[in-house]
């Protein structure tokens, strides 16, 4: 059966334009808005919080998809750009958040074909299994670089 | 004319489920998947992020609609649960978001019933110009305690 979990939050204003907030898993930490929307540099802001979630989400998913597809993981590391469309009447919404992971893999004794068509196929994965890349509304693309580390010498 | 901007973050993978995440606007921190998914408590998690992005988000959006409705703000904090639908095919989606507000303001020299209305009236106001909320899929349902202080023996 589907199931369900909770997560929480809370915050509290601290004058001005900030707030601190606190993670239900642990972590506390202030927060504002952008500078360039009378927040303050620094700190954590709704916009990065957003396409940090997009982020990390996706890296946990793929990490948990490369473990599937028995990928042999060298790193990843991945920007996240989210583009934020601000409409005439000051609405504002994500549109789209594009994602380039850079990905690296031992390729092993198979053909580095095969190698990166699994890395290709662990990426649709962890897109598709993201709780937060389902959650959105912003069209999540992702345009990786992957490096197949081969071997010198080896057999 | 509409206008776009981009916000952007960076994570790397730190072996095992963690990584390292740099925000745009300057902090940085470890984070994992929750202790209930294979993860580390103690650390920001994906899921986490996208209810604290939710919950900065509407809370900045009031503090913007409260000046913007003359409100004598004393404080705000609110607590914020999501609710995470995992689906029998292990997809899943953050159906809800719930918003707990506590907000006390001053009355000055006004009947409580129009400060609360004004109250009511920031509330709706932050929630239609925010940002996240109308970037995600799930329902954001805001159930506020307002409180209002009046002046004893004033006038």
């Amino acid at each position: 059966m589907a199931k369900t979990e909770l997560y929480e939050t809370s915050v509290a204003w601290t004058g001005g334009h900030r707030g601190h907030l606190k993670l239900g898993n642990g972590p506390e930490m202030d927060f504002s808005a952008p500078p360039a929307s009378y927040g303050e540099a620094g700190v954590l802001t709704p916009e990065d919080a957003f396409v940090g979630a997009v982020n990390t989400c996706v890296m946990l998913m793929f990490i948990w998809a490369a473990e599937r597809f028995r990928l042999d993981l060298v790193s990843y590391e991945c920007r996240a750009e989210g583009t934020k469309l601000i409409e005439l009447d000051r609405t504002e919404i994500f549109t789209t958040v594009v994602l380039r992971p850079h990905i690296a893999v031992r390729a092993g004794d198979e053909p580095r074909e095969a190698i990166e068509k699994r890395v290709r196929r662990a990426l649709e994965s962890a897109q598709k299994f993201s709780l937060v890349a389902n959650s959105i509304k912003s069209k999540v693309i992702i345009e990786p670089e992957i490096r197949i580390e081969t071997r010198l010498g080896g057999k």
